[in-house]
């Protein structure tokens, strides 16, 4: 497919954003790492500096331009915070030290913007984390709708970062709780289904990865933001050529987020958590890791699948399903839900 | 004055920006810096998180949103690698590696996409920078005006940074080249004015600050972009309670800047450069460090005034000009030239 324009699935963090960004980046750009971090070859969710004594800062930016601003369950700040430390969260980080940079189109209420700033503070206060500093911008009216949030996160990797690349079979996958509910929040609010009850979960899953890091049953993690648990869990099984296996029955998905995906048409699977994480643990640890989780407030942690070697030429995720049949879940494709980070 | 809307000025990088950040982050925010680094009350050019062994990580973020994305003497890529380059050298930081964010409207044709990656690239590669990763984000048509470029720096500074706080009573002010030639390049594009022949200065200034490292002649610098020179002597002269004098025969402007500049009735002085720093040296320095810029290339470097202990209550920047008379040059106000950077 040759295509001349930028076009909104090449920014719906699907198959074809993977495609554009080897083609822009991870192909042109010579220097991709400093010494053995972790850099533009891994494409992992923060890059990282080692800076001796077996430590490394990590470093991650995501520029959110989430429509609409206000939502239910959070606003672009809290949304950038969370985010933010979860990018960091899931590489084994804890988070030390934030910069933003926003841009703001002319004539946005002041108000507006020293709410969407409390909200990312208050986070920030939560976990005790620094602003360095950052940029601010005004874009005239009409070139810009509303607000661009961009949020760097520098977090603090105490040893071997948790990368994705680190799944073996055998491995066991766990998440945080129930999927896709930012996503469904944001498709209700665009769509205009005001009736639709249905809030985002944009929250720091940082708490989940600290559970599991204290009972050394962690080997990887990723947040399942921008197609969903599709384009995790492909992740996972590309970086660690490992196949996966999830069961349908198995992974929690709250009965409104189901209706509305039924309703639109938009696969479940492929809709964005920012406040879930996957976890990839051993077999042995997985039991223990779920129970823990259920104790400390994650109540509906499960453990969702394995990973296995693969039985094909290419990795791939297989979905078993509630009626007993297996479909690949499949990269993404297309462009699912425009502006939902 | 009260304001409930953002406005262009608020975005200009002048006496409204700083009030408005101030109110936004700095009041607000608590943690501010980690350990003795730099941090959200310095605003300086980057923050520090200081490493060990006396050395700490400089980082810096700008979102840069410059109209038109190509201009004479660069483009976007080219302007935000050398702007994240020059927020890194003027503290005194080697870059190291760099992360993008690149939000652009759907339907921005693909090949002026690459061009301007390929102008990014070009730059770090010239300087030896890694880009460890990034984000990248698609708005639908009309909701943002082409692309907004965010580029974070990475640097790593042996010693003591070069903080804008430095500046003794009897230091000098030398200045790298012409002032003003990018602010003016962006003024004319944005008015249509084609016969005019101005070109962006856009480069890195990295170059003059490692001579100025190497003649141990260098106490601070500053990267004169929004505001012009009139905001970064203002920012010396806060932040070092100083007042400094410059002497308009020894400034620096080309005729066409100076001749644009008359005739859009913008004061030269506020106009921005992406291509020339301002360093602030010891007396005894000056002209040694003059020279060394001039035999490598700056060949239009010159003293343009010095610090002296402040006269009155507040610090302030003080124009001798032309014509014999004193001239206070106060922080730039109102809305400048939008999207200069």
């Amino acid at each position: 497919m040759y295509v001349d324009k930028i076009t909104l699935a090449h920014g719906a963090g699907g198959y074809e954003t993977s495609l554009l960004i080897h083609e822009l980046f991870v192909k042109v750009f010579k220097l991709k790492n400093i010494g053995d971090g972790i850099g533009l070859n891994e494409l992992d969710d923060s890059a990282t500096i080692p800076i001796g004594n077996g430590k490394s800062l990590a470093i991650t930016v995501d520029s959110y331009t989430v429509k609409p601003v206000f939502f239910p369950g959070g606003d672009i700040g809290k949304l950038a915070a969370s985010g933010t430390i979860n990018d960091l969260a899931v590489i084994g980080a804890e988070p030390i030290a934030f910069m933003d940079s926003i841009v703001v189109e002319e004539g946005f209420p002041l108000k507006d913007l020293k709410k969407i700033i409390n909200s990312y503070k208050s986070i920030l206060d939560e976990y005790h984390i620094a602003l360095l500093g950052g940029d601010f911008k005004v874009m005239p009216k009409d070139s810009l709708d509303q607000v661009i949030f961009t949020s760097i996160g520098i977090g603090l990797v105490d040893g071997r970062p948790l990368v994705d690349s680190n799944v073996e079979p055998g491995d066991v996958i766990v998440v945080t709780g129930p999927i896709g509910s930012h996503g469904a929040a944001i498709l209700a609010s665009q769509l205009g289904l005001e009736d639709v009850e249905v809030r985002s979960d944009c929250r720091p899953i940082l708490p989940a990865i600290r559970i599991a890091k204290k009972l050394n049953a962690i080997k990887a993690a990723k947040d399942p933001t921008r197609g969903g648990i599709a384009m995790a869990l492909n992740e996972f099984a590309q970086k660690s050529h490992v196949d996966i296996i999830v069961y349908e029955e198995k992974i929690p998905v709250k009965e409104e987020v189901k209706a509305l995906a039924e309703m639109t048409g938009v696969d479940v699977y492929a809709l964005a958590s920012e406040g879930q994480a996957l976890i990839v643990t051993s077999s042995d640890r997985a039991n223990e890791l779920v129970e823990a989780l259920r104790r400390n407030g994650f109540r509906e942690a499960e453990i969702i699948g394995e990973a296995r070697r693969p039985i094909g030429h290419k990795p791939r995720v297989y979905l078993k399903t509630l009626i007993g049949g297996t479909r690949v879940l499949e990269v993404p494709r297309g462009e699912l839900v425009p502006r939902i980070c």
